[in-house]
């Protein structure tokens, strides 16, 4: 079978590493083209040495430009690896030359103009795009071979959202007062050289930040109000802890019915032929540990008869599940390729 | 001055050292005796390289044993740093022959026999003592050197109770509705060899355990309870992340107010004069990494206008205010010491 | 193609778990069973959670017993990831049935008897199977279906002797005083409860152990005198580091040549081809962490001219490269497989 | 008594932070002053979160600038942290003014200036001061109130000159063929924006770096040259490990006695009574936890009867021991108080 071909841009990043470590090996798929702004003509291998047995010295970065990649005819698929803001002009460009577009960043992730620009404080730089972008958690959204732009969900949004839309959709649980900690992985804050990331800053260093409204926030309350029916408002609340990867996610929310039992009825409904999603009985926790390096979430929950409280729990790959794995996973959906394939 | 003359028993544990390094220096006390049941005979550096330079070869642990340590007459006060069931046999014979009690474990933290029975699945194993026994916080109860038996607060609690009672006290917050997740370091769990605590299955690991009823949750609900005059439940949820020290709690509760003036009026008024207690403002988050090794506790709060809630985030070094350096805070103030000799 | 159909013997610890992950997706075998005495029973997902996308609830653990594995008519090959000592018995019985049989233990690491005893502390437990043995570095040692039992090559050796053999061969360096210091993760230490290897003694550790003489040692002194055509002696310093995997080895001896070209002639004419060796530039170092996860070995040589010796540095993820990916890459070309077949 | 007056210059780093730790709680000092070219005007506090209970936010960075602080006329004694060739110039200026100087940089290490110009790449700042400045491991040299200028060892240097000097200058062991592996937690390359010291590219890693030449070689190999009056060439490799403090050192060289005595019976005549140096027995290792913020150095020796060579190790805090607690143990020399005075 020929083997699609594919591009990253912006592959400098941690989400772009992870990108060309799955692709390099893909069975399916030939990556083609890797493109950086400040890694033009430079070994791959050079500046990601965990990927010399995957990739030989002769491939190179090639530049990154919207206009250039888009008449690289022999590729049909990009992978959009970029910060927001950014990807929509390159998208826009890879869009109009009939590229299929699966962006990493947050430009499609919202349907509102005004939501982005409250979260994003910045006007959306592609508003007439906006109605082509589709949002897809793989498990939970329908994805055709007509799509020409996905919108991947962010890491935090996939350790909530896959929990949670499902028992939003079946009206089992409140749909106020929920709660939702998450701790996350140092590499969530991205592959920079800044202070606040170094390692003596952040070994030992358990904290909050990005109080009280994290960009993220913006594509939970959406999806989730789009599972609901109803608007839905929910206290998120990020933090850092000291591991490489991993994002655990903790969700409190107000019970509609005593016991587990109709959560894991409706879990099972969605997730049990799902090859990346582990149910695990309630009283078993996720765990970060359990997840790193894999494309699957773990999800648990527990009822708590005193408070009368659902305690829901997640753990994900930020930069697998989180972001490129689930990108893969929606390529492979999309072109009939096996589901895990590359990602096992 | 004559120094007081102060012994630990059960001082094989990772409190047991923090108490040792830190009476090992302390200018007002001599370290007249460890005890270990394991360790007897063994120099304490020996089990302790961290100490080699605060006891010589010679300083050996000694027997534990309650008739044999009561009888040690030039010792006036006992720090208690054993599991709780066998503090109370201690505690007993330690008071009959007129020592100071300061007890780090969870037996008399509590004032009712079957909180006690329900939580550690245990009768109590010395009713009769329990009114002897004064749970201290030192920034927000009273002491008094004619106290005997001294409770120290569980390290979550300290954590979650410090900027609580206050709010509590003053009924500035909601009494339902609170939701709160810590995060601990490892050595929370104890100097043990146990397959869960080991490096390569707690590195790199987030995870939740002891859902629902964690054992320190009787003592934080007794406590609010107490301060806000009316019974209090709560949700709370222990995790694990990959730090020897530190806890970071995490507290959501529907504001009685808007903002947080009246949180930072009321947390100021206990705590402006407080050497361990930094009240951080709001925005500002607390980080282990920068109390570790100390004594303080930083307390922050932030509202949020969508959610109505109050966010309030701490942080503490388990080991140290969340037990051994709390315990001597206590003996500070009990016995006219500066209330940071040996803590600084 | 019909797949080969393989089993695991002691699957419980960490080489155990890499092994059944490598080749729960290998694409040209089947993971037929695999035994555990401790797990006996027990779902293999149950015990090693990370296994939860590749193995189905299903797959368990059986009784790890010599006598009824050689029964096994459809396994062809077992895998021993089995202590020194017991591995010897289980080789027995299945070479007796015809099972091929590689071996990650150090029983048959060593062609002499005296060499077993000095370093082992015991009688070597099937000196007659001695002969069998094969130990194989599969880039520098032939390998044929014919061979029986394969032994496998430590952690610290692989790091050591894969860039040391081709010079040794070739009399490229000196054959005496040569100074070898190894880091390795604790993961090295195996999965067991023991205080030694618990979060809390080990994060911020570094420390070394197991002076003068390590296991190890027998191993690499036997296959350098054996490439060198003279007995060796080697100075071999192991530490541990707080990381989960990898091994860094640093190699200083006195350079029989100026500068590293020739060093670097001999390592590209044995390694230039091979898949899982890269060679790094002079003055390039290797990194565990870029090798952690993966099957390779990176080194390089530096030349100092103030004081004549070489620096030679190796870094390998002890668990893969040291360890069960070697194992099945040696599988890969006894069977015809392609090198990398479930190694990328 | 009077508390000395003392004052720190370049204050934002890592010694530095330890500096004001230290002499924040010093009983026989008052920290008059601290320095910050890029800080000034700053709370102290506000970037160094860790010293909130020991500085009130009214004690602030004041400008850094050598004319400034000469003419601080109630400051007796400068710490200078600073870079070197930034050093000189603000001793330069402190020394005239009669202020005593106790530089933590490498300006005033070495006693040639071929050798600074050679591992330092850049002219001495102040040739002419070279003579007046002292080199002082306190252990290990002389120091009078009446030296004004003394040069602080490296972190390195202190690690191996500790164990090797005695022996050097007793003519107790050879004078060639040494090797020193050292590895050093990630705090030793500076408080920092690079991306080299980000927590995701330091964790799980272990790497050289600069061979051959390490600036600490020069003042490794000046000092052990005239401890052992003879010029003297070692292999000295430093590599990171992934811990926020600790240098542990592996020191291998040819043995002149057989056995360990004769290096032990010359440390115990060096520092039996020296409180800061513990001599382990043979065969216990140092380990960098159990010196992790003390100013300790633990050092052993092991004799290999195989190879004829002795492998000395050492552990040190590079923060503590390795720079700031160095130079407090030497102002508290210098100045008559004890000499444990803010060091326990």
């Amino acid at each position: 079978m020929k083997k699609l071909r594919v591009g990253v841009t912006g592959a400098s990043g941690y989400a772009g590493i992870e990108l060309m470590r799955i692709l390099g090996r893909h069975p399916n798929v030939e990556l083609a083209a890797v493109t950086s702004r400040s890694l033009e003509g430079k070994p791959v291998i050079e500046d990601m040495p965990l990927l010399r047995h995957i990739f030989s010295d002769d491939f190179k970065f090639v530049k990154s430009d919207p206009a250039t990649q888009a008449k690289m005819d022999d590729i049909d698929l990009w992978f959009l690896a970029l910060p927001h803001g950014v990807a929509a002009e390159y998208a826009r460009e890879l869009l109009a030359a009939g590229k299929t577009v699966i962006d990493l960043s947050a430009d499609f992730r919202l349907g509102s103009l005004e939501r982005y620009l409250e979260f994003y404080k910045a006007e959306h730089p592609a508003p007439d795009l906006l109605k082509l972008g589709k949002y897809i958690i793989p498990e939970l959204f329908d994805i055709s071979k007509s799509d020409k732009l996905i919108a991947c969900p962010g890491c935090y949004p996939t350790s909530i959202l896959m929990p949670l839309i499902p028992l939003m959709r079946e009206h089992a649980v409140s749909a106020s007062g929920i709660v939702i900690d998450s701790y996350s992985g140092v590499s969530g804050g991205g592959r920079k050289a800044d202070l606040m990331y170094s390692y003596c800053v952040r070994n030992e260093s358990m904290t909050a930040y990005g109080l009280p409204k994290h960009r993220h926030l913006s594509e939970i309350e959406e999806q989730l109000s789009i599972a609901a029916g109803s608007d839905i408002v929910v206290q998120f609340i990020p933090h850092l802890s000291p591991t490489t990867r991993g994002i655990f996610t903790t969700i409190v929310l107000p019970a509609k019915f005593e016991g587990v039992e109709k959560v894991y009825e409706i879990w099972n409904k969605y997730y049990a032929s799902k090859k990346f999603v582990k149910v695990l009985p309630s009283g078993k926790q996720p765990d970060t540990l359990y997840v790193s390096g894999t494309n699957r979430v773990d999800i648990s929950a527990v009822y708590d008869s005193r408070t009368k409280n659902l305690i829901i729990t997640s753990a994900v790959d930020n930069l697998i599940k989180g972001a490129s794995g689930q990108a893969v996973q929606i390529m492979n959906l999309m072109f009939g390729f096996g589901e895990d394939a590359g990602l096992l």
